[in-house]
């Protein structure tokens, strides 16, 4: 077993063509044995954004703090603390925090090889 | 994209051997088109366990509040918010809620055919 807290694991900033101030930790992965899906924790800070993209994988996304819009498609869906989401695969999709702090949210993602 | 919110899925109590105190919440799952994983929320109330079993399948576990104590194998952990765990498939593991109240906490498995 492997336990950890989240104070523990570094923060990575995101760099990526329109993202601005966001951090990703990698919680649990493939380095823990994981071999089927990573946990990756994101924290966008006060007026961050992820612009729209889209990739081959689902998110299973956990809301823990702050509050923000997930875009999917044709929709955006205001979300806080105990909403969770389930983005398909290829789906176009977006993030942005419309809170007054950091917006923090699990997302769990497919390992493939 | 499916948005909810946890207060709107339904808690199922879970009836096993051994088991006292135990609620879970499939927040998603095969039903909302989800092939890889499911998110799952546990609630063990006060004086709430599981006791030891195992699977073949591994979980990742995020806690969301109350303390608790996850075993595994030879060890125990104490954990509260902000812990997370890899829990690997086939070891013998457990659960016991130590705090005063609810202890919830995130539960990720792989869905299998």
């Amino acid at each position: 077993m492997i336990v950890s807290h989240i104070s523990d694991v570094e923060k990575e900033k995101v760099e990526m063509e329109g993202v601005e101030g966001v951090w990703i930790q990698w919680l649990i992965a493939k380095k823990d044995g994981a071999e089927n899906y990573a946990m990756r924790l994101f924290t966008l800070e006060k007026g961050g954004k992820i612009p729209i993209h889209q990739h081959p994988w689902e998110h299973e996304i956990f809301v823990l703090e702050g509050q923000g819009v997930i875009g999917a498609g044709e929709e955006e869906k205001e979300v806080k603390a105990g909403n969770f989401a389930y983005v398909e695969p290829e789906i176009p999709h977006w993030y942005r925090n419309t809170g007054d702090g950091d917006w923090k949210f699990l997302c769990v993602i497919p390992i493939k090889e």
